[in-house]
């Protein structure tokens, strides 16, 4: 199973990508809490396809209907359940018979033996993100009087990295358009990717990710860290294949003295005076900004011709593939990583006991 | 919180580096499984201290003590729990008053508001892998007559990278005294920590993980993915920075056409033809090796002078650290991270449900 | 939070008495498992209100609609998801400043702080079981070609007791309109609620419910006992208020030598001679009939005139109910006991692990 | 599994009766909490055996070693681990082939295959509730500062009854050595028991407990239930087979005009007139005392002879225990109902969030 999360919210998601719905129930959130619905659209709206001219051309409302959890435009405290229809679904350009590359089509076919709706991905697709985008703009509401702030941009795309840019940047950087620091580089990506399209192909990146205004003493040691749940999350959304927190897989080339962070007083808080960290330390955060890179494969649809299998014929086969889709999806990605990581915040908020007597 | 893990095996741990004693509590294995107690002892000697010129120095026998669920060296199905006296304390070593940059000292003050046992490094102390070393050795003996194996090696040291090695290889390398596929590059990792020693200094590095034998059809969608549950496993260890499944960080960097792993049927199976998705799909196994990377940071002690905070004062400080301590615990690592991956397939196959009727 | 129960299957429920649509989703099923949907609305119609003349007057359809998880009649695998929309609200008929005595009204006011959806009980509404009793549908037919039955009647209703039944009788008592072993019993248990419903007043009762077929070795010790999982899902349902297992509170009474079921070789198999235990021993099931009984307290809501609180004025003040409600739920709290049963059952077939190597 | 209990603290158990030690990993506990070990120990003397006349020879020091968590008195933050050696272990008592009836011999041979380790019945050992005990008496003192007290008392033994006694008082009545309101009862219990004993029988009984000072509030919804979380601890400790809350199974005979708890303001606070609703209300805590009563079988070991199966032969055959055993268990299960009890009111109180901006 892998269709909820969370201990202290629970999130769980259901749907599939051709079926009649795909939804999300939120259990565990505050009650009283004023919800913003226009927020939440515009948030849905940043994910959702027909975008930019290299997504996919599928179109949705994308509407979530509420259908529990919110009475006069405030949480009840009860489960949260938002659906969301599908309407325009073409399920005939989708022959389920070949297994498509890179996709989730041959192992879903060993798991479910055969029974699974892989339509579009079926419940692999990354249409269920939206639900994820839905929650995501949920916590965001909740997370703001709290002065927490999720935000994310596109770090890197088809090798075409984005200038650096400071973690209390992103907010501002991530309502762009196409949200990187530096236009040039994000125009060069977008060329990248309008080249692998039209060559029937596709491209991949990075999306970095950071939490702003999460206090120090939140997380826990070991399986309960925030590496841990942050990058379980992130692993947890279809194409992404590394994770790392702060200066990252680069801190395996640096010598000790370079990665430490010093430490020093400022104002009377005990403050580092560098982030290779990306805010944690033993799982748990140091008041720094929590910053993490998430690595998004290309996208595994692409037109030119692949290798497959038949399953119906189990014989070998060809397949190029003619549905709708995205050369790229790391642009799409960008709230999803937001989203993942307001959810968390909600959840280490959640967890944050107040033992006082 | 964060001492247990897993739904279809419960792995418990406690302990800080200089109380009494550290250790694991498992629940959930099949009874009846013969322990090799020497073949456990073999495995947690592997992490152990002492064994080379660049560990600490640091000797502690290391025997576990086994309370309970072994019955005539065969598992009863109860919980087995295992014990590690700390013997060789030296805490006179540890000022805890000055954070240790880049240790959990600082995050652990906030969280546990100056009550936590921060002697070296106190419940966040690597010492307590060895106990992850015990379960992980169990694990690989329950997994070994079902033909599945965890194996790692050092693929990078202080940015020197081991030559590329097949999966299959690395149970065979797994062995060596110092775990490199090329020994020349092996031996210029040693060189490189023992500069880095010679310095007051730490060194980095990346340690490659591989699980051989797992099924096809393992794992699940969405929260429940093996990605999820490996990578949430390997960030708990304590030093890691970055996971990566596969081709990892550079399919960001691929088109699909690259990335993604053609299929053909070979003798009735439907086999990829590379290997970039680590043996996954949608989070499910696919059959064919599953290969994962995790960034260990330098140790975080090292001799060199540097900037802190002493918290009994209140007040800017140095430290140096005189306490012992490994220049580079990657090798060490080696046995962790298939100890990680041991217990995941242990979870997996668990989790595997015989559903027929 | 209490929205999500189970661990080998995962069932979220959501909604309110009077929000727009109350759901379940369920996930962690077997891929290709045929569900009969006639089948899945008789179950349901056992619960539904409206079936005789002292139950509800609201009538709602209640028939599920299927939004996830199931293509061309059969399971996906995915989590299945099924909501019922909420017709016939007539929220006018409740006054929600006056706390209603014996509903949950007072403590959702403290918890929820006033922001609670109250209408009708809101989330903690006996609306909510008819999604127990959609899931139990589902688990039942699961569990059939199992050879695994789960059946109960009503034991008791206002002191009245039903004639003692063998457990093997149960699931053809269960299919009677009015579920008890001895007609003349069930006769006068609804004369006493029609009496009672003719004084303005309500009735309480007892249900029995039994697992057939559940094969020996199931469940787990101390806290994974089978008695704590049913009892903790049981007591889930609104108005219980006492759960025994076997003989129960009378084995309190006891001496060992009578309570003890003797032990003997039946056709080479180690068969209990009484079932006082109720086919468990230590928490796991030992082949008996798991037999289980739940007290319902008498419906809360009811004509006559009670002391109460008005929390918008913050005085006292008198209640008298005028919606509509049942004088009696256990009748139709029959087939929700055979729901927790069967989810139960199917839990236990979820976690049965197949540890062969 | 089992062996691992809560969600907002955890709490790990492992050990066997007659193996080398039994104990207790406690963990989300709050940092910085003294703790009274001589207090633990008085706590821990109430459940030893070798109390009484009727209590089993065995004799135990049951002095819990620390291993973890605690430092000069305090707890840290980290895992708490206690262990109890088992000293006084006689196995030779014990022949194993024989299922002794009312115990789990049989149901563990089914589930564990023959590889469980039944010597004194093992994992299921009642002994294993000193864990409980130990971590029922560090609940307490994290509960007190809180105003919040879990007693308990001798309801009824044999058939024959306590006095009824206002809830109030039952935390003097649980300290007297045999914890009745009514002496003359308990010298009547006392006497049956003997009487039992004479006669190589056993008897069961009911105990009453009582949470105090738990504020209105907490808990949650269905599955989340205070009385979901009760009873499913109540029933993993051995011999429980029936949980009542409030008027409990009385309830079922009442009328709803009866059953109600009446409402009104006292001093401005919403206060029930009675208490037969124990203290809840859909699952969450109403300010009154929580009441619950679990029923407790006779003592499954007699020195009668009784009717079983020797699975070494696989022949029927005749058991005599001669054993070391209890005739009556309901006293010493009287602290670990408190037991229960404290920590189920340290979970609500780690769950009661501070959603608070």
């Amino acid at each position: 199973m892998g269709a909820t999360w969370g201990e202290h919210i629970k999130l769980t998601i259901f749907g599939e990508s051709h079926g009649s719905a795909i939804g999300v129930v939120l259990d565990g959130l505050p009650p009283g809490a004023a919800l913003d619905m226009d927020e939440i659209l515009r948030e849905m709206a940043r994910r959702a396809p027909g975008g930019a001219e290299y997504a996919t051309l599928r179109k949705e409302s994308d509407i979530p209907q509420i259908l529990s959890g919110v009475l006069h435009g405030r949480t009840t405290g009860a489960p949260l359940c938002a659906m969301l229809q599908n309407k325009d679904v073409r399920s005939g350009d989708y022959q389920t018979a070949l297994l498509r590359p890179g996709h989730a089509d041959m192992t879903a076919y060993y798991k479910y033996k055969g029974f699974a709706d892989t339509r579009g991905g079926g419940h692999f697709s990354g249409r269920l993100t939206a639900t994820l985008c839905f929650a995501g703009a949920v916590a965001k509401q909740l997370l703001l009087p709290r002065g927490i702030i999720a935000a994310a941009r596109i770090a890197s795309i088809a090798g075409i990295d984005d200038a650096p840019a400071p973690p209390g940047n992103l907010p501002q950087i991530a309502r762009k358009p196409f949200p990187t620091a530096d236009d040039a580089a994000g125009e060069a990506m977008r060329k990248a990717i309008m080249d692998a399209k039209a060559e029937g192909d596709s491209v991949g990146g990075i999306v970095e990710g950071v939490l702003l205004g999460v206090p120090p003493g939140w997380g826990n040691p070991f399986f309960g860290s925030c590496e841990s749940m942050i990058s379980s999350f992130l692993f947890s959304v279809p194409a992404v294949h590394g994770v790392e927190f702060g200066a990252g897989f680069s801190m395996a080339a640096m010598r000790g003295s370079e990665a430490n962070d010093p430490l020093r007083l400022e104002n009377g808080v005990i403050t580092p005076q560098s982030n290779h960290a990306g805010g944690l330390g033993g799982g748990i955060t140091n008041g720094m900004p929590i910053l993490v890179r998430a690595a998004f494969r290309p996208t595994p649809t692409i037109g030119k011709s692949q290798q497959t299998v038949d399953i119906e014929k189990m014989e070998n086969a060809e397949i190029k593939s003619g549905g709708r889709h995205d050369s790229c999806i790391v642009p799409r990605a960008v709230p999803v990583v937001e989203a993942v990581l307001a959810l968390c915040a909600l959840e280490l908020l959640g967890g944050d006991k107040n033992w006082e007597e």
